[in-house]
C-alpha cells in the first residue's frame, strides 16, 4: 500500500503516518519526492486499513498494491480451476454449454426445451423457478412446483440443473433439486446468501452485478470460497453503461482479463448481455472465441410466447446453429469440446 | 403501449399483432405511416405485455406509454406521504437528518456520536450493526450487539434508530430494535428482503441501487408498498459511472425529478455519494437547495479511527456547520425546518 | 413520432397540438387511451421537431419511431458497402486489416513496422503524423515528416496508409499522403471536420467517440456521407464506463448490432478497446467471431520503447500470431479472407 | 510515480526496470513488499513516461503520483482566478450569470432574450451562431449573420457575448463579435481548437466533455493555459451515464472538488445537464449552493418555438424567479452577488 502524504504536509505529520502505518503492523518506508512524499506500507494487509488511513487530513490518497482477493487469485492457485456437475464440466480445459427458458412454465415447455438442447450438445438445463423480476407486477416463478419440473426433465435428459436462488431460507429446498445453484446479478453483492451457498458442496454459478468492478466480483466469489465452497464459476452476463441499444453492455474482454487474475472458470451469457435474439449467435461464437470456459443461453421452445424475457431467448433451431458454429470456433482456435 | 413493425410487415403479418394485442385484452389500433406500421395498444397493462410482443420477429420495437409503477405514482397519489418514526419526520413538507457512524463500534463510540448529532438537530441515529461489506475480511459489524447499542442510544437521546437489514431471516430480530428499516443499494433488487421488510409495518428507507434506474427504484418500493407498508422513504446515495475522482457521483437532479414522479420522501445521502468528506458540506447545501426531505449523514465522533467509511465521515464540529448552512439554505428557499 | 400528452392534458391542449402536428406538415392521429392521449403524428420528419413539441408543457414526452439516419441506413441501401484503398478492401464480403505503430517515430520505425505488418498479411498501415495527446506535454507527432515517412513506407510495401486528421485546416495536406483518412474518438462530432473530409473523395475511418451513442455514431457518418463522400468505415473502439481494468470497454455487441442498422462496413480496435495487449489477441478473435470487417491494431517494433500508446501495442511476433488464428476463426465460420 | 512490479519478476528483471527508470532522469528507490515488489521513480515527469514503463512485461502497473496538469493545478496558483469580460466576472469570489437562447434565431428573438437576461441580473448574453448539431438535418445556426445579432444585443445592452467557436478557421470572425469563446463539450479534446483559442487573448468558457474525466478536463484546460491565454472558466455540464431519465447526470460534487485542485473558476450549465426545463429552478440552486462561480443558462422568450433545444429551455419568467432564489441562496450561505 502507498500512502500518498498531501504537498503541505509537515514532517511532523509524516513521521505520524509513518507510526500509524507500523501500529497496523506493517513496514513503513518513507520516500521523500520532488513535489511529495509518499509513505510505502509493507506486508499483507487486506482488511480495510486502506480505508482507515485515507481518512486523515493529510493524506491525499491511498494506493493498494495487492489485489484484495486472495482465495480466488490466479497467484494464490496458478492452474484452473474446473467445476462438475453430472455430465457439466466447466474450466480447466473443458467447455460446458448450459441452456434452457428463463423461467420454468410449463410440464411441457421445460421438457421440449431441455429434450432439445440435450440433442444439440448442452449438459446443463437452465430454468428459474423463484425468478427476480423488476416489477412485482410480472409472473414471479413456479417456485417448488418449477424446481420438480425441473428434476423430472433431468430425469428423463441427464442434463444438469442450474437455478437461480433468491434467499438463504430456499437454500435447502433448492438444494434437493439443484445441481448447480446460480447467483443472479442482483444479488452478487447479497452477502448472507453468498455465505449461504458457500456453506453448501453445491457448484455454484455467480454471475457478475450490473455495475460490478471485477475487483467486487472476484470479493464476491471470495465470500463463497471463504466458506468451503470451491465450485465457484463466474458469469460474465453485460453491464449497465450509457449504451441503450442493447439491454447491458458485454464487456468480452472480462473473459481473459479473468483468466490472468483467478483460476476461476469463465462463463458468458450473451442472452442478458445484449437482450436481442438476433445479437446472439454473433455474440457466442465472439465469446467462443475470446476464450471463455462455457455458454449460459436462454433457449425456448417458443420465444413468442414466453413469459419472461422472450425478447432475448432463442429457438431450439437457432440454437443447433449456434452450438455447430461455436464448435467450429473452438476447433479451429485448438480447443475443441 | 406503441408496437412499432418492422418495414418490411406484411400486411397479413399486421393483422397478427393486432389480433395479438387484442388477446392480450387491450384495444389495438393500426396507424400506417409513411414508413412503419405502428399498432397503439390502449389499456392498463404493466404486467410484462410488453417483453411478449417485442420478441416477435415482425416486430421492430415495443415502446411503453405508462410508467410501470402504479402504488408509489404521483398520479395514484397526488399528495406527498409523510414518514414518521418517534421526533423523525420526512415528507410533506417535514425535513429530517439521520445522522451518525458507519457502523456501530463500541458503546462509547456510538453514545458520543448520538449525543453529538442529537445537539446538533438529527432526529434519526444512522448506525450499521450488520454490514454488507465487499470484501469478506472486512469488519462486519457488532450484529446483535450493535443493535442493542443502537438502543441504548436511543434511551438515551430519543433519537429514532435507523439501521440496516441485510436477509429476510433478520426482520424479526431487527425490528426489536431498530425504528427506520434501512435497505441498502447492494439490496435494492433483493425482492425477498423487500417483501419481508413490506409485511413489517416499521418505516423503511431504501438506498438507490449503484446503476439503478429511476423506473427500477421506484419499482423496487413497489415491491414494499404492495406488502402494505406505506411508509418508504427513497434515498438518493449516487451512482456508478466512469468517474473515478469520487466514490459515486451523486446526481441530485433525482431529487426533483422523483417529486415530479412519485409521493414519497426523497433524502440525500451525500458521504456515499461523493465517498469524501471534503466534498460532504458542500453536496449538502446543494441537496437541500435542490429540494430533498432530508440528509443521511456519516458522522463519526473520530472518523480517522473508524472502521469503516472513515474517508468519507464527518467529525462533529463539520456536521454542527453542515446543520446551520443547511438551515439557512433552505429558510432562504422558504421551508424552513 | 408519438406524442404522449400529459394525462391531465385538457382535450383543448390536445386539439392545439394536433393542429401544431399537423402544421409541420405531418397527419395527426389521436389515440384516447385508458389513463394517456397520444397523437401519432405520421410523414417523414428528422429535422429537429421532436425538441419543438417536447417542450410545450401539455406534452409528457415525444417518442420518434423513425432513426434519425437515412443515407446510413440498411433501409435506405440494403446491399453492404465496400471501400477500397489500394489493396485494402472492407465491407461487402471483404476483410481488411489495418495495422502499425501508435505514432510515426522514425523513418527506421515506421519501415520496420510496415515490412513486419505486411508480412503478416496486413494492407493498410495505420500511424498517426497527428497526434491528439491528453496531455500538451505529450508527444505530439512527426506532423508532416511523419506524412512523409508513411509515404515512403507505401512506396517499399504496398500499404495503404491510414492516419488521422484532426482540423479541417489540415485536409489538403493530409490528402497528399494519405489513403484513408481517420477520424479519431474525440473528434467524431467536430463537424467542420466531419463535413470537410465529406467534401473530399478519400476513404474515411471514423471512429466512435468515447460516448457515443449508436444513433450519434450513425449521424456522424451522415455528416460525411452528406457531403457527398460515400466511403465510409465505421470503427468500433471502445466505450467509456465505470470499469476500470481496462482503459476502455469493448462492446462487440455493436458489430452484429450495427450490420442489422447499416450497410457501412465496420472494424473494431482492440488494441484502444482494451488498452493491455494481453488482452488484444483474444479480443481480435472475439471481433473476427462477431463479424467484424476488418481490425486495426497498434503494432510496433519494440512496444517498450514506444513514444505513445507502448501498453497496448503488441510486437509483430504476436500480431503474426493474430493473423493466423484470426484466418482459422474466418474459416470457420465460412468466411475466409 | 510507482511502478508495480509482476510477482514472478526475476531481479535481473528489476534491476533492469531500475536502469530504465533512472534513465529517465528518475531517481529509483527499490522497496521489496511480501508479495511485490515496487520501484518509486521520484521527479517531476508529466510527459507519458508512465506508459512507456507500463508496457514493460515484467511490469504489473504504474500508479502515478503527481496529477498530470500544472498550470492549472491550485498547487501552482492557490489564489482563485477571476475571469472578466464587460461586466461579466465570474471566479474569485464574483459570481456570474451567462443567459440567453441556445440558438440566435432572429433579430426579434436575440433582443427580446437579451433584454429579458440583462432585467433580471444576468451580466453575459449565451446564443449560437454556429451550432454543433447530432444531425445534419437540424437546423445549424445564422453564422455569421448570428454573430451580427449578438454583437447589436450587446450595443443596446452592455452584455457580454459568449458564443461558440467550433473550428480553428473561424477564431477570427468569432473573436470580432464575442467576448467570451465557447468551447462546446464535443470540442473539449479538440486540441487545434483549444491551441486556437488559447492563443487569442480572450476568455474561453470551457465545457466538460459528455465523458470526460476530471483529469482529462483540466488537461483540456491546460492546453488552452500553456498557450499563455490565461482566462479559462471551467463549465461543468453534465456527463453520460446509464441515467435515461435525465438528458445527462449533472454530478455537482465536482463543483467542490474542482475548487480543491485548481485556481479556475466554474459555472454550471443545469439546462445541457438536465435537458429538462421543470428540473433547472432546482438544479440553478443547487449548483449555486456547492459553491459555484457562475451559471450558464438557456432562456427563450418562447420555448416552444425555439429552433433547438426548446426541451431544456425557460421562459424569462421562470428565469426571473431562479435568479430571485439563487440570490437569497447565496446570500444565506454568505456569498452574496
Amino acid at each position: 500500500m502507498i500512502v500518498v502524504m498531501k504537498s503541505n504536509a509537515t514532517q511532523e505529520k509524516i513521521k505520524r503516518m509513518k507510526r500509524r502505518v507500523e501500529s497496523l503492523g506493517l513496514k513503513a518506508h518513507v520516500i521523500v519526492g520532488t513535489e511529495r512524499t509518499v509513505i510505502a506500507a509493507i506486508g499483507d494487509k487486506r482488511d480495510g486499513a486502506v480505508e482507515t488511513l485515507s481518512s486523515c487530513e493529510e493524506v491525499e490518497k491511498v494506493v493498494p498494491i495487492l489485489a484484495p482477493y486472495k482465495v480466488a487469485s490466479r497467484e494464490t492457485k496458478p492452474e484452473a480451476t474446473a467445476v462438475r456437475a453430472l455430465d457439466l464440466a466447466i474450466g480447466g480445459g473443458r467447455f460446458g454449454v448450459i441452456a434452457g427458458p428463463c423461467s420454468v412454465e410449463s410440464e411441457e415447455q421445460i421438457m421440449q426445451a431441455a429434450r432439445a438442447v440435450k440433442e444439440c450438445g448442452a449438459k446443463g438445463l437452465r430454468g428459474g423457478a423463484f425468478k427476480p423480476r423488476t416489477s412485482p407486477y410480472s409472473f414471479q416463478g413456479l417456485k417448488e412446483e418449477g424446481l420438480k419440473l425441473l428434476a423430472a426433465a433431468r430425469a428423463v435428459t441427464g442434463l444438469a440443473v442450474v437455478t437461480e436462488i433468491m434467499t438463504p431460507q430456499h437454500v435447502d429446498l433448492v438444494c434437493q433439486y439443484a445441481d448447480v445453484l446460480q447467483i443472479g446479478a442482483r444479488n452478487m453483492q447479497n452477502y448472507p446468501l453468498l455465505q449461504a451457498v458457500g456453506e453448501t458442496r453445491k457448484p455454484v454459478l455467480l454471475k457478475r452485478g450490473h455495475a460490478a468492478t471485477i475487483d467486487e466480483f472476484l470479493l464476491a466469489a471470495e465470500y463463497i470460497l471463504d466458506q468451503g465452497n470451491k465450485q465457484v464459476i463466474l458469469c460474465e452476463r453485460g453491464i449497465r453503461t450509457f449504451e441503450g441499444h442493447t439491454r447491458f453492455t458485454l464487456p468480452l474482454a472480462t473473459v481473459p482479463y479473468l483468466h490472468e487474475r483467478t483460476h476461476l472458470p469463465v462463463v458468458v451469457d450473451p442472452s442478458h448481455g445484449t437482450g436481442i435474439a438476433s445479437l446472439v449467435p454473433a455474440m457466442c461464437n465472439a465469446a467462443v472465441a475470446a476464450g471463455c470456459d462455457g455458454l449460459l443461453l436462454e433457449v425456448h421452445p417458443d420465444p413468442t410466447s414466453a413469459l419472461s424475457d422472450g425478447d432475448q431467448s432463442i429457438t431450439p433451431a437457432v440454437f443447433a446453429k449456434i452450438m455447430e458454429d461455436c464448435h467450429k470456433v473452438a476447433a479451429a482456435l485448438g480447443r475443441p469440446f
